[in-house]
């Protein structure tokens, strides 16, 4: 018998040992999103960003040569998963590098650092406890010959005995099973009724009492991360918390990418069940660890910027990246949660957080909510670190909004031992007097890596100690703690012991890092510019972001990503998307709130201006290149030259 | 090879031709059931009618013995469909007496009858013409750098500018599509809005200018007959309308056995699709034969008695017809047209009117609001003759309403010749001095049967002739035109000729349409007595039902159908249901306006009342056993007596 042509092969990744079978000749960065394996690739797949690489254990693969590739790493069998063809069943080890973190991300103190903000809102009176979603127990008369009301108007007469709903809607299907319900409970039902806009909603009636079995997920859907809070509406209290990586990270770094990648293959359906897929993971580990049923949780709240947004309602994301960048909607209006295949309560609503635009997303209005920016009489600022490095600057009396491409660095992505802020992750890193560095790790876990306030420290402390120049360059050539590592230069921060990897900062690590700050930098100074502030009228910078639980604001001057303000006006304010969110959760007026805000910020295109760029080449250095707008730093280091000269 | 036993066979209806194949031992009126082919029934198949005669040509079948057949019958082979048990292939003939009168049923008058109505309550003022859904051409800016307002808030603003909309919604499919139609339309679309409670909704969005076709459905979903009108939005005109009897006939003549039956049978989905059916199939018609497209209706508008409409919506029944008469919903939301079944655009809703409890229905509210009785500063009655005879008493300061079970004598059901108002009806029918029979046919054609004007007419003219008894006897034994047919004595009006069938009225004809108007007559009376209001204090009686396009007062009242009030108060004003129905399409006020007026209607229980089954007894006479209560009738019988001892 002539052997059979193979077709298809199976291909094997490991550590994780997930398997998927595709046809000769897909490349490995596809075979890796089939069988659902992680593989760093912020070019999305285009061969030019050289962050994809893995190692081919076992099997045949064919690919176009690069110069993305040391000497070394091909005779390592190190190949670019994106451009790398497979020719038979192959093994594939993914490096560690590109595993994302799956472990529990601590998030307990976003929760706590919250309930202090939302506390402050409530003891100010600003908005009412009267979530956008609540249960009723209704306790009716049975009808008689002399009560001959309709179950459907009894229901109604109950609920606005109880409650101001002027004007009411009911599903269909629960008008349907109404009568059963009434007569099998004896008349005590409890109605879940949900905001629509102008309209209360009776998306259920449960037989019996059940009001005190109410919950909602709040959700920030992040380029990089997706946190979700699992409040517990009979008590206002978070209960639980839960992140996890954008699975659409797979698809590239950052969502024009994404929209770039999901035009070119069509591929918006595969990129909303992506994260879809995460948050649905995430509400069900919840729900599963809190012993709720999914049709315990009556709805979801969700804030993110507007591409993420898009994606996950399976909103058309294109003309986000194309002039004039018009969204479908930066108002999302209220939806059936299942109609996005997010699984809650079956006639759930999904809300989201109104976007001042393209560029600005309902993330952004959650976190002028939660600071309450839009109230204060002065002028504060408030940045909001993540993949983009959005600015709102402004009082009660205006607000500007910029948005600009930091990129992830500080949320761990693009940096070697980059992680989130998750236990055994470096929160805060300090080189003290002596030369000895001192760090505290999440969790008081041995040290795994780096999350983002660790970074910033790190970078603040190694400029400070001369460790690396005003350029980022690592300066002491002959410090034994710098070496050539497999991605170029790195310098040793924990030296491996225990049998645990050294955690180590890279040159490009560095470079990442300041590139991150500058943008934000850059920002400030344009909006800061354009409305002709000057730093010191800032009365409070709110800094938001998944640094973990912690940010030196003295380290964020001092590498020059904040301007430079006395310390104690600038406040780590956590992650307002998620705090801003619950608040309209709890509070229907926070909500009305938040559109009044949306409607009240003026986009600023930091593109059309021109002297962003130069800013943000300005920026690029440590802490600037005009050390005037800095003079604390510059007074920290002539102490520190004087101390150094005295010894 | 052994013959396999035969588990099931094929029945063939004539002169249908339709087939059906069930199991051995399946009814005949089941098979008819599901071959959709009629067959009367009026106690729902418990045997005990005698209705659902048919022939059996050839086969085998099996029945119990009964009383309800003569000797003749078993000879010719006559059987009764829901006792008869088939036990091979078989052909059944349905006698013409069963089938269903398909052709097109007049109703233009009825729609011209309407605008009369319509046209008055806009000229008095009293609604503005402001229709449930809209469609609103825009013509929109495309965005620009300068205006990068998102779709969904550019469709927003665009129509807050057309019109007052402070709540809007929007499905989710439509948010999803409107990047693409914005685009391809260039910004010129037209939307379709829906009012759903204190909301508008956005139903659809179209691109270009399609506000020139829009067009909605008025249907009146009566228990013997169903008819829907097709109103052009664009124009407030009716362009056509159609009619068919209900499908759910099969299960039974009047709604409680039909409730009944579908207990009995668990057949509530059975009897939804049948009335869907029949709704669709209306719809289809229309929209077929007026080249408009299904997606082009945009809504739905029906009243109907309650029980029809918690059929027709799935809504449960069953406690209709129990103490204490409480149905799922008497004011139905507004709902998804669609997710009931009815094919129309596929976002369009589907609205009911409101309803004033389990007996009292939509179609009566429709009635008062057509008549504007709830505006009127004296007193009128209501009286709307369908399958029940409903009535409401009242004025602007009270109104009180009742139901009488009067049965579908007036419908043209139940009567052997009894017919829809359709071409052959005889609609007027008087016997003029010389003792010859005058009759005028709708659309002049030949005699066919009798539409419920000249059922009215016929029974007024026999008995001030004396051909009939003041107990609906047949009083003249000797006359030729009376005969013994197979339905008892029958009585010809038309003789046969050229090939067509005589037109006859049984004398089981008359003690029927006797029994409908004494139990309208009962039910007035109960009504007045209630409220201590003598019949000379009515200003007004409007009678509605499908009568035809005429009804003469003077007959209704020498039969004692209604109160012997000055014939010129008492007003025609044909199928209400249809009218209300569709004043509420046209105008979001007259809508608000029927919830208003259901909520005032008083309903009074006929069984609860100690006189109400002695005043039925007493008005099964002609016209009543009191003459006192008719001094207009007795004044005639006697100027007629005189005339007569003149001769």
């Amino acid at each position: 018998m002539t052997p059979e042509r193979k077709t298809s092969c199976t291909i094997r990744f490991e550590p994780s040992g997930l398997r998927t079978i595709v046809p000769l000749g897909t490349t490995l960065l596809e075979a890796a999103r089939q069988a659902g394996v992680y593989v760093t690739s912020i070019c999305g797949g285009d061969g030019y960003c050289g962050k994809c690489k893995v190692v081919v254990d076992e099997g045949e693969t064919e690919a176009p040569p690069t110069t993305l590739l040391s000497k070394q790493e091909h005779h390592d069998r190190v190949v670019l998963a994106c451009e790398t063809r497979v020719r038979s069943d192959v093994t594939v080890t993914i490096p560690k590098s590109h595993q994302l973190d799956t472990g529990r991300i601590l998030l307990d103190s976003d929760a706590h650092r919250f309930s202090e903000l939302a506390a402050e809102g409530m003891a100010g009176g600003a908005f009412p406890y009267n979530p956008l979603v609540q249960k009723r127990c209704l306790r009716m008369t049975p009808p008689s010959e002399q009560d001959q009301l309709a179950d459907h108007e009894r229901l109604y007469a109950a609920i606005r005995k109880e409650t101001d709903a002027p004007v009411m809607q009911t599903g269909y299907r629960i008008l349907q099973a109404l009568p059963g319900i009434l007569r099998e409970s004896n008349y005590t039902v409890t109605a879940t009724l949900a905001q629509r806009g102008g309209t209360v909603e009776v998306v259920d009636v449960e037989a019996g009492d059940t009001s005190a079995r109410n919950w909602a997920a709040v959700v920030d859907v992040g380029t990089t991360t997706v946190v979700v809070h699992l409040v517990d509406l009979a008590t206002a209290a978070t209960v639980d918390a839960e992140a996890t990586y954008n699975s659409q990270m797979h698809f590239g770094e950052d969502y024009i990418r994404r929209i770039i990648y999901a035009e070119e293959h069509d591929a918006f359906g595969e990129m909303q069940r992506a994260i879809v897929q995460d948050v649905n993971g995430l509400i069900g580990t919840l729900a599963e660890r809190r012993a709720i049923g999914q049709g315990e949780i009556t709805a979801v709240v969700c804030s993110g910027n507007t591409a993420m947004i898009h994606f996950l309602l399976a909103l058309d994301p294109r003309r986000i990246r194309r002039a004039p960048y018009v969204p479908t909607a930066a108002w999302v209006p209220p939806i059936r949660a299942a109609e996005a295949g997010i699984r809650i309560s079956k006639r759930g609503l999904l809300y989201t957080l109104p976007a001042v635009g393209a560029y600005v997303g309902s993330d952004i209005v959650a976190g002028v909510l939660a600071t309450r920016l839009y109230e204060a009489p002065e002028l504060s600022l408030f940045i909001d670190i993540g993949t983009n490095g959005e600015v709102v600057l402004g009082s009660k009396a205006w607000m500007v909004c910029a948005s600009s491409s930091a990129g992830p660095a500080f949320e761990g992505s693009g940096v070697k031992h980059g992680m989130r802020a998750a236990p055994g992750a470096i929160e805060r890193f300090k080189i003290v007097e002596d030369g000895r560095f001192e760090y505290r790790t999440i969790g008081e876990d041995p040290p795994r890596g780096l999350c983002g306030s660790g970074l910033l420290d790190v970078l603040s402390n190694l400029w400070e100690s001369g460790i690396v120049d005003r350029t980022g360059r690592f300066a002491r050539r002959d410090d034994p703690r710098l070496a050539d590592g497999p991605d170029g230069p790195e310098f040793t921060l924990v030296p491996a012991a225990d049998g645990r990897h050294a955690v180590v900062i890279t040159q490009a690590d560095v470079l990442n890092l300041m590139r991150s700050k500058a943008g934000v930098y850059a920002a400030i100074q344009a909006l800061l510019e354009a409305t002709d502030t000057r730093p010191e009228q800032l009365q409070a910078v709110y800094v938001a972001g998944g640094f973990g639980n912690y940010l030196d604001p003295a380290s964020a001057i001092m590498v020059g990503m904040l301007p430079d303000v006395p310390v104690e006006r600038i406040r780590f304010v956590g992650n307002t998307a998620i705090a801003g969110a619950k608040m309209a959760l709890m509070s229907r007026q926070a909500l009305a709130k938040a559109e009044e805000i949306a409607g009240r910020m003026t986009y600023f295109d930091l593109m059309s201006h021109a002297h962003y760029m130069d800013a943000f080449v300005q920026a690029n250095f440590l802490p600037h290149t005009d050390p005037d707008r800095f003079p604390s730093v510059r007074a920290r280091l002539a102490q520190r030259r004087a101390a150094k000269a005295r010894e």
